[in-house]
């Protein structure tokens, strides 16, 4: 029986680690898309969005499965129910790479973003691709100190997003600008607030520290 | 062991019927504070959520209790799986109505919103008003058509949001307008979408159809 659990645990670890690194793909695909207007490159985000979705039912299905007929206990009773709930953030994390690839899609080959935009969300974009970094290393060797990189450093994206406000409101810019820079500035920084979320749920396997005690504030009102 | 069992269960069923009710009244007390510009409403939502977040933790502590305790099956294991998700939508959706009410606070004795937004804003709340009610008898009763008529009627809340951005483009408001009338919008319409998701959810504890495999599309990139 607990060869069998291991060999199905490993196989729904495996899933979880493609779905990571599907998001991984996903951000960075959404970043070129939205920098340097390559629509291919949005094209590709908002089609294998499917497959993420995809995995995410897999996943969850093997997870209730384990359940029912495993009866797991302790750590891997922490592994299953942060696993089913890992793949929710990973599948969120997906649509929400997804909307910033259609943006970028919708407007080519114009970029949603005026100059004076893009130095900010450039940050932005390299802070996520290292945080997706962060994550696919943090699922693969469950070192803690990647989720503590994760965790710490997300107050620069939120200051990174702060000065999205600035842009939105400067004249200088269209309206339709000010309606991009905002709901973009949004997407970016959920997907940070997500990894955040994911990194505290992989904490909490490694260590059994429960993340749920110290949620992931979504402070995003911060307008303006 | 069954009688405890379902004891537990039910205490849990229990927590969770509180949510929605916690997440009822921080919906209406939004729609308060945005359109009529009620500070105290705002900030009743805002000290509010806290509880939701302790409520969320409390629920996913029992349920993975009840995991190891239990070894649930077949509908048990659904409902179980299923509560521990419906208490992170929740959670979701009391931080969407605590950043309405703190955008309603910020401009306190002002309104965020222009009075040309007024209607369509006032029709949204209206809309998540009945949705929340709709939420409410569907846990109390596990009647399905309250699922379906949160599903079915989702589309009418995507229509309003998308009438926002028409709003949000026009240079009758100012930038910061423009900016509050896109976020507000993404809450309201992001508030309407967990609601469908947390209706399918039940619908998959009621029936045994798998909620996963039709996901909520977020299709919130639909920006003007």
């Amino acid at each position: 029986m607990r060869v069998i659990f291991n060999e199905e645990l490993k196989q729904v670890a495996d899933d979880l680690d493609h779905m990571a690194q599907d998001v991984r793909k996903a951000i960075n695909g959404a970043g070129e898309a939205l920098l340097k207007q390559d629509v291919e490159a949005a094209q590709t985000v908002i089609d294998g969005d499917i497959e993420i979705d995809a995995l995410e039912s897999s996943v969850i299905d093997q997870c209730v499965k384990l359940l029912a007929k495993q009866n797991p206990v302790a750590t891997d009773l922490r592994v299953v129910v942060s696993t089913l709930r890992l793949a929710s953030t990973f599948e969120r994390m997906g649509d929400l790479a997804r909307h910033v690839a259609e943006a970028a899609r919708r407007t080519y080959p114009a970029s949603p973003l005026p100059e004076s935009a893009q130095p900010v969300f450039a940050e932005m974009i390299d802070f996520l691709n290292h945080t997706a970094d962060e994550l696919v290393n943090l699922l693969n060797n469950r070192d803690e100190k990647h989720a503590e990189s994760i965790i710490l450093n997300d107050d620069k994206l939120d200051d990174l997003h702060h000065k999205t406000f600035e842009l939105a409101l400067s004249d200088d810019v269209t309206r339709q600008q000010t309606v991009d820079i905002v709901l973009l500035g949004r997407f970016l920084e959920r997907l940070g607030d997500h990894a955040v979320s994911a990194a505290r749920r992989v904490a909490y396997i490694v260590s059994g520290f429960d993340p749920s005690k110290k949620p992931t504030r979504d402070e995003g009102i911060d307008i303006a």
